[in-house]
């Protein structure tokens, strides 16, 4: 990856040397323009057209494919293959208007509650 | 994406407040610190504990209740299943030496080569 | 597995000493009489008192097992997680007033048809 | 289950008017017979052509699917996804040298041994 070390936008870089918060809000973004978009020449308009159960497939088969690559030890595609699971997981949110935001954020505050010691009494975890 | 850049503590905050590589990294800290930790106190220590089986299994019932939670329709249960998917993600990377800054680096890998247009025409995805 | 081997029952039998037909259809018989009885005292009557969300975890759940298995390549162990799998398939087909006479009436249906060359063409497949 | 058993021919017929053994060692065959034929004209030749992975990742559509059709309640659907997921797991049994029988047999040591009471008190369940 290439990206230029001296520009505003690497203010909030972490240590890989970007910042996560942009590129999750930007892959979103890229997402929610490609909503509407023509099928025929893009991947992510594609799933929206095809509909919901066609995006939840993916993300079912995307985790599939996490739990092969880490089965293999392989580091580089363990990292490919979750990236493929975040990214169809973010197009799943967009059908529903919702996006990575709202993860970090529910993430954000089973840490700020408990430093995520809630996972560790549940039994049955969904909220309704 | 709009971003206030006036106060150091504030400069990466997104619209839900926070800031979500400072969150997804805490997160990633708080999983490391549980490796090695006790499995009767920390659900995590016991993920590690259990092994790779055990995590990867978490992956697969994660994803399969955000289809679940998706086809219900309901937007705090796809947020709150998604976030466990996530979560349970970054357990399976923390297992072998990765963390979520990996996963990020891989999707701004994506879009700064092709605006994300790489999914359109692969057919077959893993890189080995 | 005890079972008489000169009774008018073992005509059917295969290669593995018994009927496939008598075991699915008395395996989906045992499901169907746990339906309704104590959540307490049986594993099956406890899915279907938790219901079809719980169920079908448990489907996505067993096929991942059943891919973490394959992956280690232990046959006994496949097995399992087949058996594991094909199981909570028909407490899901039950669970809808199907069972495994139909799933089979399908695999005949298509054997039937074209000699299973029917997925040879598909592209998607569902029939709706 | 009530069966004839006078015809030798229909002698094994459940309900749907055809053997339960007789179809899932036949699709067996048909699968096995399809190992190491031209991946360009079959569907299940190109399974194995490419591989373990490639069938695993089948199984794991499959069990999305499944959840996909039970969800939507549509028993046609429901009865086509899981027919869809046991023939993709003996794909998977085949490529490790097992078939149906192994399964079935599996179901009726637990049933024999039990009354599948088994899965009632199991925490951890692989025999390994």
């Amino acid at each position: 990856m290439n990206r230029p070390t001296t520009s505003p936008s690497t203010a909030a870089l972490d240590g890989a040397g970007f910042d996560s918060a942009d590129v999750l809000a930007r892959v979103a973004e890229v997402i929610a323009s490609r909503r509407g978009g023509d099928p025929e020449r893009s991947y992510v308009a594609r799933l929206f057209h095809k509909g919901t159960d066609t995006i939840l497939k993916k993300v079912g088969e995307e985790a599939t494919e996490v739990v092969l690559a880490a089965k293999d030890g392989d580091p580089a595609k363990i990292v490919y293959e979750v990236a493929d699971l975040w990214f169809h997981s973010m197009v799943a949110l967009a059908q529903f208007g919702l996006g990575p935001a709202d993860v970090v954020a529910e993430l954000a505050r089973r840490e700020g509650l408990s430093g995520l010691q809630e996972f560790a009494q549940r039994s049955t975890r969904p909220p309704a």
